[in-house]
């Protein structure tokens, strides 16, 4: 089965509060080391110049650094979740939050943008709505998510994630979400709301002015905020905080895992505030349309694989991506050596 | 079988002069506008908010101009053509001669980069050595080939297509050839020797001083050459050659082309010369690590796909990228319409 669609998981890690999280995301594994040193050691045997598969040698062994027991792709899980928003009251978007749920129809239907690139990147996909039918609140008016529903709504993005994946794809649906995600990117990295909306699914005029009237709404009204973790409750939403949790519970599990689009990449933006190399078993799988996105991928640190003007979510850059390490592996484990290839390896 | 290596084909197309060749780069068929439109109406019933895939939707379209009977994938050929060069006697490569053979058995052996990536983009893989026991004359001293010699070479390109293709990526490798595509390209676009030579596989700094000498001195012997053919014939190799003639049958017989790297680029640069719209059934794969590359995909009006840092020649950034089109083709054509999903698709 490509496609599953998942009630929110109730079972597995819980986060008592927001300081069990923040000392979550503040102990983390580290890379494997040797496995990194055993992929470089092959990489200058193989018949190539040295480095001139240029990102795809880098990609191999970061596969292997956050990965377990060496380079490999043979489980790859593509995970989008769904959120909806109250702010969608302030006329934020170009579609109407009904379009949420009608979208986790189509994706277990088999018929978005996600089914056809996860299927044709050899992933499974796991579709996980989250309270659908119960919007956070409207964050000009109130925090987004109490204390527990963040934390809630963390643990099933934890939950959500196979253990056993070599690879996990990050996404995100829900309209209104480029709003929570403006707003958290504000207020975690600043320059207010005009620097970091933009016109997610196709907003005209009008509708991005409303947008950034209500994140700067929401920046005055959560001002006292410093904390990211309750700035990503107070102004985020459900797929966000979920997005968060997946990606600790794919570091702790030793996942790589890949970023889709602003929305994913301002999920995790809370756990760069908490320690700088927290994202080191991230990779952006690309950069979007959405302006800000850019800009995000460049406090994070993060360099993007692909730049080709998608803006869709739902893990589709994610997914594109994941061909690309498909190829960078190929290469690895497939290549002949220069000796058995008996191919000069000297300069002359 | 994945790869083949064939011998230079003696039969078929021949080309009788640089007239002759230049008349049919002239003469060139256009796109299929009716395929486009019929791609573009189906666009917007898709599932997603329009132009929201970006790139990937140029891409369907751009597939559906240039190919035969809508957008397919079902064929596609990878096609690396090699040639060996005499002005690898004034020390331009990290590498010796004798590796263009060697590498042909390495691609014949399944043991290159390009192998693993042709098989991971479902693709064939062709490779068709160009006389490589007798390398072109060294540029500095005389014309790297007589007309009669560049000729054959590009018709051995030319027949080397096959007609039944969907898509073809064009690649090449020759050791010493980052030195005639970059004098080729001062010929064609100016600035000299320094402003397009590059380290190529790897060479040191006074490997690249010597390369730039050798450019230099190439561009001083055949100044009074203004032709871009017999700019290509003086200056560049037949490999290059035989990618010109490569593309220009791609275009002959509706077949969409996915350019490697920065020799690739060079090769067909003579085209775009005759006639600037020769190239629009042609993407820039990649933008290779060599700066050059850059330079020259700008003096083409050419867009990268992928910006990897790559720079191993073989067709390798070429069969990488189809995987970029695969992506694109079966979000068209496996997405749901907005009316097989019901999903909303007006503003509110």
């Amino acid at each position: 089965m490509t496609e599953s669609v998942s009630q929110q998981n109730t079972e597995g890690r819980r986060f008592a509060s927001f300081d069990a999280l923040r000392d979550a995301w503040r102990d983390l594994p580290s890379g494997d080391a040797d496995a990194v040193a055993t992929v470089n050691a092959r990489q200058t045997e193989l018949t190539k110049p040295p480095g001139s598969l240029g990102r795809l040698e880098d990609l191999v062994a970061w596969l292997a650094r956050w990965g377990r027991g060496g380079p490999k792709l043979d489980r790859v899980e593509v995970l989008v979740f769904a959120g909806n928003h109250g702010v969608t009251a302030q006329g934020v978007s170009a579609y109407p939050a009904a379009v949420t749920a009608q979208m986790v129809a189509n994706f277990a239907a088999g018929g978005a943008a996600i089914n056809q690139l996860a299927r044709g990147a050899g992933a499974t996909l796991k579709v996980v709505p989250l309270m659908l039918d119960q919007p956070t609140a409207d964050f000009t008016q109130a925090p987004a998510m109490d204390e527990r529903e963040f934390l809630d709504a963390v643990a099933a993005g934890y939950n959500a994630v196979s253990p056993n994946a070599d690879l996990l794809c990050l996404g995100e649906m829900g309209i209104g979400n480029t709003t929570a995600a403006a707003a958290v990117c504000a207020a975690l990295f600043g320059g207010g709301g005009a620097r970091w909306a933009g016109r997610g699914t196709g907003v005209d005029d009008h509708g991005l002015t409303r947008k950034v009237t209500a994140i700067e709404a929401g920046l005055a009204r959560h001002a006292a905020l410093s904390d990211p973790l309750r700035i990503a409750a107070a102004l985020g939403g459900r797929e966000l905080a979920a997005i968060l949790g997946a990606a600790l519970s794919a570091r702790q599990r030793r996942i790589p895992v890949l970023l889709d689009g602003f929305v994913c990449t301002a999920a995790v933006a809370p756990a760069f505030k908490l320690r700088t190399d927290a994202l080191d078993h991230v990779q952006a799988a690309h950069v979007s349309a959405e302006a800000a996105h850019r800009m995000l991928l460049e406090e994070l640190k993060l360099k993007p694989l692909l730049d080709l003007g998608m803006r869709l979510g739902e893990a589709s850059g994610a997914a594109v991506a994941v061909s690309l390490l498909r190829a960078a592996l190929a290469c690895h484990t497939g290549m002949a050596t220069f000796a058995e290839a008996q191919v000069a390896n000297k300069p002359h």
